[in-house]
C-alpha cells in the first residue's frame, strides 16, 4: 500500500498509527500540503478534494478521507465493534472529529505551525468553537474509557490525532483532566507510536 | 422510533428521506435550533454536539450525526453496498459531504434563509469553497450516474440534501449539467420525498 501522507498531518497521522497498530506494511509518498499546484496534480485523479491522506492500494485503487481510510482498514479487527449500534456510534464520533474538531483545533494549530495566527479574522472564534468540542468529549470521557463501548477503536484514533497535539495550538488541555487520562491510555498501547515517527 | 428534527435542515431531511424510502415508521420531535437554550435543553444528553438529527430508538438509545444515522439505517438493505471497497467509498463521499460541502453551502443557504447573509466577513470564501465541492461533484458525475457503484445508495442521499437546495444559498446551479441530471435521477425516485415534506 502506498500512502500520500504529509509530515505534520493529523489526518495523515490517523492512519499510519492503524496501520502500524495493525502491523500492516505501507510507503509513504510526501504530499506538501501547502502547495496547491503541487495538490492539484499529484492528487486530482486520487481524491476529488484534493486532500491528504489517501490511501492506493496495491491493484491501484484509491481512497481519500482520513476516517473512511480508518473504517476501511479496520472492520474485521479489533479495531471496529462488530455490534450494529456501536458501529454507528464509532462514526457519530467521527463525523463529530471531522465537523466540530477539526476545523478549530487542526485548523488553529496549523495557524500557529506557520505562523499566522493573526492572520485570520476567525483565529479566536475558531478557537472557541475548539474548546466547545474538548468540553462536549471531557463531558463523554468523564463517564467513559473510551469512546464507543469498552475499548480502543478507530473512534479513539480519530479524536487522538488533533487532540493530543493541541497545546500546539495554544488550546489549555490542563483544563481537561479525564481527557489526559484518555490521551495516556492510548499513547501507553504497545502498538502505539508518535506523530513525528 | 423518534426523530428530533428541524424543518429547515438539511442534514435532518436525509434522515426522513431515508426512512421514506425505507418504508420506516418514526415520530419527529421539532427542535428549534436557532435557540441555542432550547437546543441544550432537549439534547445534552442525546448528542455531544448539541445538533439535530438525533435519532432516538424504540429501547432509548440515541444516535446523532446524519451521516452515521443514514449508515445505520441502512445497513444490510439496498442503500449501501456490501462490498467493503465501495462501503469505504461511501464513507469517503459522506466525509467529504460534512467537511467540503455542507459547511459552505448549507452554511450560505442558513444565512440566506434568515436573511443575514452580510453579517458574516466569511460568506463570500464560503460561496467560494462551495463552488469547489460542486465542481468536485461534477467532475465525478460526468463519468458516473450515482457516487459509488452504479446504483443510488446513502452517498447520493448525503450529497442530494443539500446540493438540490443550493440554488436557496445563490448558487447558480446551471453550471452544471451532470450534476442536475444527477439531482433529477435522485428526484424521480419512487420512494422520493420533498425536504418540506
Amino acid at each position: 500500500m502506498l500512502l500520500y501522507d504529509g509530515p505534520s498531518s493529523g489526518n495523515c497521522y490517523k492512519v499510519r498509527l492503524l496501520l502500524h497498530e495493525l502491523d500492516i506494511p505501507f510507503e509513504r509518498v510526501e504530499v506538501d500540503v501547502m502547495r496547491p499546484r503541487n495538490r492539484m496534480e499529484l492528487l486530482a485523479d486520487k481524491n476529488p478534494a484534493l486532500r491528504v491522506p489517501v490511501l492506493q492500494l496495491d491493484d491501484g485503487r484509491c481512497l481519500a478521507e482520513s476516517d473512511a481510510i480508518l473504517w476501511y482498514l479496520a472492520d474485521g479487527t479489533p479495531f471496529l465493534p462488530e455490534d450494529a449500534f456501536e458501529r454507528a456510534q464509532v462514526l457519530q464520533w467521527m463525523f463529530f472529529e471531522q465537523y466540530n474538531h477539526e476545523p478549530y483545533i487542526a485548523v488553529v494549530r496549523h495557524r500557529a505551525l506557520v505562523g499566522d495566527l493573526d492572520a485570520h479574522a476567525d483565529t479566536e472564534q475558531r478557537r472557541q468553537r475548539g474548546y466547545v468540542a474538548l468540553d462536549a468529549m471531557e463531558r463523554h470521557l468523564e463517564r467513559n474509557e473510551f469512546f464507543v463501548g469498552d475499548g480502543y477503536s478507530i473512534a479513539d484514533i480519530a479524536l487522538y490525532a488533533y487532540t493530543h497535539v493541541a497545546e500546539e495550538g495554544g488550546f489549555d488541555l490542563s483544563r481537561y483532566p479525564a481527557t489526559g487520562r484518555w490521551l495516556a491510555r492510548v499513547s501507553s498501547r504497545p502498538g502505539h507510536i508518535a506523530i513525528t515517527a
